[in-house]
């Protein structure tokens, strides 16, 4: 096998957060399903900007947030996802470019615009997103650029690109350049309505061995296995995976594999200004200590404090320079 | 003389912020002054933002900032500037109608885009700008909206206008309209260096009384009457003005009116993130108690609440609802 010149890819959807504080009754009154990320059109974009308080605009996307991160704890990491050649797509590429993510995905030229999500943040810090997905409805297998699919220790994709309608074909291409060179191929199950909306999918994925790694919160997990019992399931991914973390908010992580179970609690934080991030930023600690030869124990805990510190802010992703809390925490 | 509509008119470059974290030693490798406001070209835009960080964009501007302010502590604001009607120009607007600040300028169709600042912020939190004017250059007396100027309790533009060629006619003129309607004209002096380049012009200004209210920091104050001592800085200002207010960063304000002397404490930081809008933001909690009938004490103490909020976190405007501050405080 030959050397990795990545620790981590990952695949996701190439979004510029615009992000606003927002009390629960505006979430009832618009129709926003609270903590969940909610598919919107153009008409509806222009109708929830035209309703938001003042916002900042910061890149975000699940697994480029877990790039981000991966970059930010002094790993290597790359990134495919589709942006348009627009303002919003020149600050996304000059975001992760900058935070030290080998990015190369081609632009569109023209339209459709670069993706954004609306977030609202409520008093309590949780995050609901509503996404229109632009430019990442044209990502397809021709993106996969296979010297890094082959290059990276692990690639990890977003369960969320199974709503545009060609980037599983890029995923399932690079899983198998993944597997072919030797790698592993993890998934994040994204959120649970995204489960819901593809739960065979996801479960053929996991059960093929197309993806040896799962990542899911509670809720995410107990939508994919259809049962309201933490324990079951785990048991079920437990038989189904190599390996997977289930995070639960405050209660920290829960990592099986194998027969064997690491509980890890969260890390505590002051006050949670803003949610979003949190689980892609678990990933990232969790995928860098994995690749950097930490046990399963100290990987989740990676995991936790870049979580702590993304939720400790407003934006998706990390402010501090997480590889200097690494070595603050000696993890 | 009718009733105000607006407690507060501010009048300045329509500017988003860009902003990313830097250590100092790559101010001094880029030649940025630290803490300054460094005007830029295209040319300079373009290799700061190759070299800068990742970074959140965030609508910014010092007056616009103030006016934010102003309406989040529950006064009302209204605000001049131009933007252009691009991608950044809509963000701004969004952003500070979304405030409930009153914003008409009419923006400009094509070119030059709207003005943006990068700004670095160092691990001390000071920030260091880096200002592109852009559509600010075509700001003019034909965007003075009479009736605004004559229905604010206080006319408060920055000095930063004195940058591009013809904002200083439309301030001349928004202080003309704002003494025949009797109501009372503010500038802040904005920048030291700001003040080295139009002294002369900053002093006539207030010696011919078309402002009634200064609002400077220290350095400023220093920078204007050429004097390395705060008290004959003082005993300068307030011979030549009515009321100003004078601060100085972690050491509190020092207000002078007319014989009267008040000083007032900083409000503790926990941990100072940013201090892009400190002034902006202590300006608009001043005004806020003075056109609400504050003491000038309590005046200065609001000023220094609303300062506080905003060096606490990332970005120039107020995250918190300042009013529940207010509130709060017993303020």
């Amino acid at each position: 096998m030959a050397e990795a010149k990545y620790d981590v890819l990952t695949v996701g959807n190439a979004i510029v957060d615009i992000i606003a504080q927002a009390e629960d009754d505006f979430l009832a009154r618009e129709g926003i399903i609270k903590g969940a990320m909610n598919l919107i059109d153009t008409e509806r974009a222009e109708h929830l900007y035209s309703v938001m308080g003042p916002a900042i605009e910061a890149s975000g996307g699940s697994a480029s947030n877990t790039a981000a991160g991966v970059a930010s704890l002094g790993g290597s990491a790359a990134f495919f996802g589709k942006v348009c050649d627009d303002g919003l797509g020149r600050v996304f590429t000059h975001d992760i470019r900058a935070a030290g993510v080998a990015y190369d995905t081609r632009p569109l030229d023209e339209t459709p615009p670069t993706a954004r999500s609306m977030i609202f943040v409520t008093p309590d810090g949780e995050r609901s997103m509503n996404t229109y997905l632009g430019a990442c409805v044209e990502l397809g297998p021709e993106d996969v650029e296979p010297e890094k699919a082959a290059a990276a220790k692990v690639s990890y994709f977003e369960g969320y690109l199974w709503d545009p309608p060609r980037a599983k074909e890029a995923i399932r291409l690079t899983a198998r350049i993944a597997h072919e060179a030797g790698r592993q191929v993890a998934i994040t199950l994204s959120d649970s309505f995204c489960v819901d909306r593809y739960r065979d999918e996801f479960l053929d994925l996991i059960r093929s061995k197309t993806v040896d790694i799962v990542f899911a919160n509670a809720a995410e997990l107990h939508s994919l296995y259809q049962t309201s019992s933490l324990e079951a399931g785990l048991e079920a991914i437990e038989a189904d995976c190599e390996l997977a973390a289930v995070t639960r908010s405050e209660k920290g992580s829960i990592v099986v594999s194998g027969g064997q179970r690491v509980e890890v609690d969260a890390f505590a934080v002051d006050r949670v200004a803003d949610t979003t991030g949190a689980g892609d930023l678990y990933a990232a600690g969790f995928l860098y200590g994995l690749t950097h030869g930490r046990d399963l124990e100290r990987c989740a805990r990676i995991g936790s404090m870049a979580a702590a510190e993304v939720i400790g802010h407003v934006g998706p992703r990390p402010q501090a320079r997480l590889a200097d809390l690494l070595a603050e925490h000696g993890l």
